[in-house]
This record gives structure tokens, C-alpha cells and sequence, in this order.
């Protein structure tokens, strides 16, 4: 098998299985007896970042360069170093665009090269949903980084210290690094009311006004050991009765949603339940009630209210629940948090809530 | 043909052909008559952002939301809406993962669906590779703030105002917005003397010294109405003789690439002297020369020394040159400017150096 990290297409999963953090290929071969251990390289861009990542987990290093940086040659290369038998079975990537895997096919005839959904990448996919032990234990150190700089947001946009979405988004770049963070999990979403209509505010943050009269979105994660936080805050000030009500409405949905939040539950029927609350107010959320978050700030579960979602809730998985609602006249209003499933119930690892100035 | 911009599979070409920024399908129909002019559809996530940003191009704009955000079922309903005869051909784009593309196949039966390397996207690509007037006039505006902050930092690097990797990259962060920036191009690499090492230092930047004994990487560019510039600075202090020697061969490169760059050039055939200039020194870069600006902050035309590379020089091009040598002993020293192609030769937009300090 295949992991493959590049510009366009990363891949977290090298960096779970060997400590990597990209630019890089992972090959990875079976057992050829049971017990006997598989074998791994890492064929890496950076030979000096993969010797400081990588080496302490066993992985053999190999120089991708060595390979002109092409795939097929590397494959060809590594399946001959590991003794892969002619015609063996070599899974690449689900994610290797059909032109890409026709170059593959016609140029690796010696083998039979797998590109598929229901492979490794669906079963890696899965292990990665629910977290191990040592995974939660980061993720609430995480959380407990995002909840400090949460109140600090509070206490600095109610005293005036931050103004702008930008004094917003540095204040969390540069607060993360100080708490040993790697940096944010993703560009910080900070829009004040004149552009928080928008899912997405784009450009992610500006010069203008946050926390004035109206409604503010604050999207923000941080990244620490590799793990992701993401969280949304809505600051607002002297609401209209319109604005009062999307408000309400969003707390509302967000108690809701993690209320059902337990072992076993399906998680479309948590976002069909916040669906049916904002349906009976003829609001509609666009986009979906949460995901996952691990290496990545959009990992599985998936929490969406559509019939292909089969995702139930297990002890381990940690995950986003948040409602949202935006309208180009009111602005936006979103409550994000990061919910961890035990064994009797949940957590809610995170402590963002509606700010009221 | 379909094109898709989506967290995964990013595509600027959607922001080129109607300046939306994102997470949408845009769908484009050919003339039916020679001068009728073709149809274009939008469906986006965020259909307020669409009416900001995309309504003065004349595109139709619907909601993918209405679609389930499910491409087949979007295509689907977009081919009626046009009256596209059955069993035309629909091209979608070329980074469609295998699996996907026989989604579509299977799905969209009364279609012959078009997934090619060599067709539309590639197409797009040469397009792009050429900047129009426009482009150019943006690009030498995102320049000349990328030139103030070069100078900016070289004082406040010499000042003692900033003194870690966080002080600079957060000085480009706040600099760039004031000066009317949608942001940074990329994420800012900062990388002082003990993390110089690396190609793309990892993480981006910390709160290590920057500027201190030795060599000091900062890349970085910033993003003007959708078009980014990309340099890099090296700052040096109090350097042993072999790093001295780095740095001047460095230099050197740079100035013999520079000097190349004309119409009708072959890009290869300046990376290749790049390579010969360090092979003569026993020196090796592990990385391409460089590659076009525009709307990505990796582009084309590459500038690079392998076989398949066949891209020419042209005026309009605009790309970067970027020697670098690498030592996880030395530390790294890399030196970006971003060349633009005329008539009669060629102009440097930015004036990244190495800054002595």
C-alpha cells in the first residue's frame, strides 16, 4: 500500500501512522508470517524534517528526490527493496485523480494497483473516528488551551483591547504559539457584523470592526501535537428582536444537539432534530450540524442529516455540534463546541458560548 | 464542463472565470451559434457570497444546497436546465479521484463524461500561465507592499523589534491586511537558525529566535485582490566560512537564473544551470527553481530541470526563482524574487536578498 501527502492532496494519515508531517510517501507492506511485523518506508521531500519526525518509529527512511519525486518510480523502486511479489496486490491512494491511476496502471503492468473507497482509506477512516487514550488526553489539552483563550477573547473584546477581526486572529496566533501550540488548525474565521451573513467569511479576517452592534463570528481552532481544536463564538450587542430570535434560536439547537449526544446514537438524527427545531421557526441551516475533529479540523464522524450518513456515535469519538444561522440583512450567528463520547454519556470538552456585550 | 472547488480539491480557475472565492460548481456551456456567447451557472455553498462576488459577471446563480451539495445530481439537473443534448460530452475536472469518476460514469448514463489531463484543465492552465494587463497591474501593486514589508522587516530584524519567528511572521500578517490585503499567500515560513534546515520549516513558525548567529529563512507573500506574490529573505549573522560559502553560491544562482529569463527560454534549460552551478560545488538543491504566481501561489510555467518539462518563456509570465541549499548542520539559505516576462526581457517585481546583518 500507498499513503501519499503532496501539495494537493494531504494525506494526516502518514502523519498518524509515522509521525511525519508531509510532503512525503508512506509505503507499507504485510506481515509475511503472522507476528513477523510489516515493513514501512517513508519516502520523504524533506530527509532532514523526516530523520527529526519519523525515525523514532521504526519507519526505514528513503530520500524522494532519489525517485525524481514520481510515484510510479517510487512504487516500482520500494515493491523490489521489499521483495513484493510480481502481480502482489498494491493499494494507492482513493483519492488519486482517474488520469493519475491510468498513468499507474499502464505503467506498473507487474501489478495489480488498487484505487478504491471501501479500502484502506475507509478503514483507516474509521480507526481514526475513536480516539485512543492518548489522543484524548492531547485533545483535552487542546481544549483546555481553546477555553483560556476563549475567556481571554471575552475579557479583551468587553474591555476594548480587541477592536478588528484582525485584533481577534492575531490575539489567537499569537496566544496559541506562547501556549506551545503547533498554530491554529485553520485559518481563524473572524467576522463582525457587517460580514457575518457569510458561512465562511471571506477574506477569513479583515481591518473591520468586530464585537460592534449586531452579531460577530469567531471560528477558531488550535493545534497542539498534531490535534485540532475548532470552536465558534458569536459575540453580539444590542440585538434587533429579529437578531435576538436567530440567536436564541442557535443556543436552543446547540443544547439540543448535545443532549442526544450519547453511545449508540445515529448521528443523522441528531441533525435531523436541530433541522426539525429550526424548520418549525421556518429557518434552515446550509451546511451540516459537525464532523469529526483529530489531525485534521474535518475528520468522521460526520454529524449531517442525509439518508447516505450511517455514522452511530461510540465511546472515543470526538466531534464538533454546530447550528448555525445567517442571513444577509441580520448577519450570522454559529455555537460551536468539541464533544468527546464515553462510555456513560459525553463530555463537552469546550467552553464556547454566545458572548453578550 | 464542470468545475469544482471543494475543500479537498481546491480550484482557483472558478475565482478566474467569475470571482467567486470558493466551495462551489461552476458549470459552462458552449455557444450554440458563433457568438451567442455560452452559458455559465454557479452553484454555490454560500449564496450570499456568490451575489457579493460573482453577480456583476453575469453568471446565473443558483444554490448547491438545492442540489444536496451532490455534484452527479447538480449535473444532472444543470445539463436540463441548458437543454444539453443526451450523449454530449461533459467534462469534469482532471483531479477527480478514480473512484468518483465511475461514480459519475454510472450515474450519468445519457452522458459521455470527460475526465483528461490534456483537456480543459490543461487549457486553463496555459491560459493562466500568460497574465493579461490586469493581472499584471494587481500583481505589481501586491509587489510593491510585498517590497515595503521587505524593507520593514530588514529594519525591525536590525532594530531588535522583532527577534523570534513569531515577531516577523505576525509583523506580515497585520502589515499586509493595513495595507488593504485579502491576506498572506501561504502560510508564512519563519524559520531561525535552528530550524533553517528544513525546505519548509515545520511548524511554519514558533517562538524561537530568528535573526540570531547564523541563518535565518523567511518566505512568505501576500495576496492582493486574488493574486499572491512569494519571496524569500535570508538573514544572516556572524557566519563560519562554509556558511558564507552557502550563502554566496546561493546569491550566485540566483543572479545566473535571473539573467536567463527571456522570451523563448526554455524553463528547464535555466534550472539546469542552476544545478550545474551547485554541482560544480558539490552542492545539490532539493527542490524545483521555481514556478508561476497568479491567483495560486504555485502555478505554472515550473521552472524546472526534468525531461517532461517543456515550458517556454513568454512575456506575461510571472513565476518565482528560488535557489536553495540545505544543511542540518549549516542551516538553510534560500533567496525568491518574483521575475515577470516582457518583450524585451524581463523585470524583478519583488527585491527579496540576503540581508547581512
Amino acid at each position: 500500500m500507498m499513503l501519499e501527502d503532496t501539495e494537493t492532496r494531504r494525506d494526516q494519515n502518514i502523519r498518524w501512522l509515522c509521525g511525519h508531517p508531509g510532503d512525503a510517501l508512506l509505503f507499507l507492506s504485510p506481515e509475511k508470517t503472522p507476528g513477523s511485523g510489516g515493513k514501512a518506508i517513508l519516502a520523504a521531500w524533506d530527509i532532514n524534517l523526516a530523520k527529526l519526525y519519523a525515525s523514532q518509529t521504526g519507519v526505514m527512511i528513503a530520500s524522494y528526490n532519489d525517485f525524481d519525486r514520481k510515484p510510479v518510480k517510487a512504487i516500482a523502486a520500494v515493491a523490489q527493496k521489499l521483495g513484493v511479489p510480481l502481480g502482489s496486490k498494491i493499494e494507492i491512494p482513493s483519492v488519486t485523480p482517474y488520469p493519475v491511476f491510468l498513468d499507474y496502471v499502464g505503467e506498473l503492468t507487474d501489478f495489480d494497483i488498487l484505487c478504491r473507497e471501501n479500502g484502506a482509506a475507509l478503514e483507516m477512516r474509521r480507526l481514526r473516528a475513536i480516539k485512543d487514550e492518548e489522543e484524548i488526553i492531547i485533545t483535552k489539552k487542546a481544549a483546555g488551551i481553546t477555553n483560556e483563550l476563549i475567556d481571554s477573547l471575552e475579557k479583551n473584546v468587553k474591555s476594548g483591547k480587541i477592536k478588528t477581526e484582525a485584533d481577534a486572529a492575531l490575539f489567537i496566533e499569537v496566544e496559541s504559539r506562547r501556549q506551545g501550540c503547533e498554530g491554529t488548525s485553520f485559518g481563524t474565521l473572524a467576522a463582525g457584523p457587517d460580514r457575518s451573513f457569510a458561512i465562511h467569511a471571506f477574506p477569513g479576517w479583515t481591518v473591520a470592526p468586530f464585537g460592534t452592534q449586531g452579531l460577530s463570528i469567531l471560528d477558531f481552532g488550535v493545534k497542539l501535537g498534531g490535534y485540532c481544536t475548532d470552536v465558534t463564538l458569536t459575540f453580539v450587542r444590542d440585538l434587533d428582536p429579529k437578531q435576538e430570535k436567530l440567536v436564541n434560536l442557535v443556543e436552543k439547537a446547540a443544547k439540543l444537539a448535545v443532549s442526544m449526544a450519547h453511545n449508540g446514537t445515529r448521528t443523522k438524527d441528531i441533525a435531523a432534530a436541530v433541522d426539525a427545531l429550526f424548520s418549525k421557526s421556518k429557518k434552515k441551516m446550509p451546511h451540516g450540524l459537525g464532523h469529526g475533529v483529530g489531525l485534521q479540523e474535518h475528520e468522521y464522524p460526520l454529524i449531517r442529516n442525509s439518508s447516505e450518513n450511517e455514522w452511530v456515535l461510540e465511546p472515543g469519538m470526538i466531534f464538533t455540534i454546530e447550528p448555525g444561522l445567517y442571513d444577509p440583512l441580520l448577519g450570522g450567528c454559529r455555537l460551536e463546541n468539541d464533544i468527546l463520547i464515553t462510555e456513560t454519556g459525553h463530555e463537552i470538552l469546550t467552553t464556547a458560548r454566545i458572548i453578550r456585550l
